[in-house]
């Protein structure tokens, strides 16, 4: 049986570890394969005596769900589960009154656990419940998508989607433990891990040229599994961290991991979330090339850094273009609409993340909506 | 007009001030008549350059809404107006989603600013709501009942209610400013003002016999209003803060507040929150009464000390027996039922705040649910 295999491995290969500092609510993201079967104890020994509401959604718990509540159960960490419908329509108000409710159901004490196995989503939402029922539980995320493992299991930012945009309700919350299981990525769609593969990318252009040259040389290894996978996903994390740590609350240096992010999430909105058409990570990979593109229309970034983000995107099979995207795209005006209602606008200016080259982004803060018009009218012409 | 008058006498007469000290959250209390009128100046000295939006209740609205806004536009500070039905029910899933929307829908951002006016419900909900809109935005509490003055506008508690009890969802946000404007209790129904009067009683019972021996003398001037008034104010505003200095997450000595709570969250769970038959506090006198009765009956208590209780809440025309409510009540196990999912139970265990005497409660986290069942039967019995 696989489960077990796996077990032994674990066994012999520790996991990498990358400590996430942030004083008292500091914590560990565990790096490896089978984790999944090392939770229980884990979780055990870092939250004793907690009994656990395992949050998932529907697809990951057919590949990883009973793997997960073995362990629990040899570890003696009782628990509860609350599965979801897969995407990212569950990152809503009635989906996330509905898991509060049902956490409370299972009479989970303030002292009892969370655990977040599945992708962003899952880890978005059960990160939210965890910060709010009884002001606050402890939180253990398992990612299982590449995109949550580098990205959005690290940093205590949780939330739901309302009809004003992505993310717009939530809390940063900490997790007392981040336990990334690479072997799960194994049934992960290709798409899916291609579009995590992007938030990886993002982290060798804003601030490490070599770790972005190092994925162009390594990056089927990266996709094929194996020691190269691991080493990607604890560079990020400790990118990551490192952000994190010198701005928890994002009041400045952490807007940088927003790099590709504004113009991702306006595609993602006027997609309406339709995941066949765009998932997140498509949308920064679109939206990184978009960055590059307008910080050398701006004069501020070589052209030869901008085609390199492309081919490199491209080479791996990310759109690049958001005439990638199929389907009938509006005009540049519903883009500056929908960029100002996002959460990084601050007092009418628009803020950008841009490039002066490949690792070396920065915060701009007076963006002037007139050049971004026409730099989208342009871009939307050019291909369409 | 009585605004200008107010105003007026505000200049001359400096308020109250208590601050809580939060590290980085610390902030002040201002406690005197007339701070309505001030409010828009002192929210644009702690806020320069934001936006408001208020969130108050219809009937506050009614008595000062408008010197409110009148004085924000008077300091320049935009703002938009959010009204709720008044009472407990709004503090609700679908209020809170509807409020997350409204400020969402004035384009409010990150470092705006939401006004809380008006009593315990409008202040929870907006804390609520200001702690996850955005993940977190600046929240100003401008209490206007006693309760609120004195307890629930000062340590950062927010939340809503669920039918598995009150304030099970919710988040711990720390306000910028409390603006305690105590003109504004001219307006409030005596019965909403002696409800509050029980929580100022709980500082004295909980930490502080000299004043509760001080209301003993002075509870006829802090009901007619007048510097005495102030001074309970900030006497119990001070008690609160130095309780949440010392245990901002209440993980330790906070739950000395709950003294009364325990019981007094049980029977408002009883009649459903009907405000027609009990609020807030008076749960909170009744739960008084029955914490020192119980810990009279455990031999923790001389009795005296019960009866001091007893007659000088039942002298301001608080109930102290359950039986005071009006309508039926349901058997002791009903009671048992509601506290064991109480968010103050710990792994199964009853946890009360119990008493050695007036000014001497402490936490008692191994409570018998036998002796606790003996006690509450013989108290339905005593005088239905
Ligand atoms: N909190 C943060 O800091 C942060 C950062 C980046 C992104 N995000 C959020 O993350 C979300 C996107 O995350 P995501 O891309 O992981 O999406 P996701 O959680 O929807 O997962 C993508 C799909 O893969 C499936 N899946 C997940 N793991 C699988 C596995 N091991 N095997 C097979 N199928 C699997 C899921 O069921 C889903 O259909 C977005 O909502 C985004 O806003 C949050
Ligand atoms: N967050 C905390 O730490 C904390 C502490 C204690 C209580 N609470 C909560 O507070 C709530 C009770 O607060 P409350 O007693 O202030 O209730 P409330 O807000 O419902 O106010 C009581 C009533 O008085 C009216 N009112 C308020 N101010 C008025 C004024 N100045 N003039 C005329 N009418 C006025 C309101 O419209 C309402 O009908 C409960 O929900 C309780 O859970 C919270
Ligand atoms: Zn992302
Ligand atoms: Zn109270």
């Amino acid at each position: 049986m696989t489960p077990q295999t796996a077990t032994a491995e674990t066994e012999t290969e520790a996991p990498l570890r990358v400590p996430v500092a942030l004083g008292e609510r500091s914590y560990d993201i565990l790096i490896g394969r089978g984790l999944v079967e090392d939770a229980g104890a884990r979780i055990a020994e870092r939250l004793p005596r907690s009994r656990v509401a395992i949050v998932s959604d529907e697809t990951v718990a057919t590949h990883h769900l009973e793997r997960l509540q073995a362990s629990l159960e040899a570890a003696g960490v009782g628990f509860a589960t609350i599965l979801l419908p897969p995407g990212e329509a569950s990152k809503r108000f009635s989906v996330y009154e509905t898991v509060c409710d049902r956490v409370l159901e299972a009479r989970l004490e303030r002292n009892d656990a969370i655990v977040a196995l599945g992708g962003g989503v899952v880890g978005d939402l059960a990160g939210f419940v965890a910060a709010s029922v009884r002001r606050g539980m402890p939180f253990v995320q398992m990612p299982t998508t590449l995109l949550s493992q580098v990205d959005s299991s690290v940093g205590g930012k949780t939330g739901i989607n309302v009809r004003h945009g992505k993310n717009l309700i939530g809390a940063f919350h900490q997790p007392a433990l981040v336990l990334a299981d690479t072997a799960t990525l194994d049934t992960l769609p290709p798409r899916e891990f291609r579009a995590g593969y992007a938030e990886t990318v993002k982290y060798g252009l804003l601030g490490d040229a070599s770790f972005f040259a190092w994925l162009e040389e390594n990056h089927a290894a990266v996709f094929a599994g194996g020691a190269e996978r691991e080493e990607a996903i604890a560079i990020s994390c400790r990118a990551k961290a490192a952000i994190v740590a010198e701005d928890e609350f994002e009041t400045g240096a952490r807007a940088l991991l927003n790099l590709g992010h504004t113009f991702g999430h306006a595609l993602e909105a006027i997609v309406a979330y339709d995941g066949t058409r765009l998932v997140h990570g498509e949308g920064v990979a679109i939206g990184m090339r978009l960055a590059f593109d307008f910080s050398v229309r701006l004069g501020l970034c070589p052209p030869q850094d901008r085609d390199r983000v492309a081919a490199h995107l491209a080479s791996v099979g990310l759109p690049t273009h958001i005439s990638d995207i199929p389907g009938q795209m509006p005009p540049a005006e519903s883009f500056l609409d929908i960029m100002a209602q996002d959460k990084k606008v601050s007092r009418g200016a628009l803020t950008f993340i841009l490039v002066r080259g490949i690792g070396d982004a920065f915060i701009e803060r007076g963006v002037d909506p007139a050049a971004l018009r026409d730099f989208l009218t342009d871009e939307l012409a050019s291909r369409s």
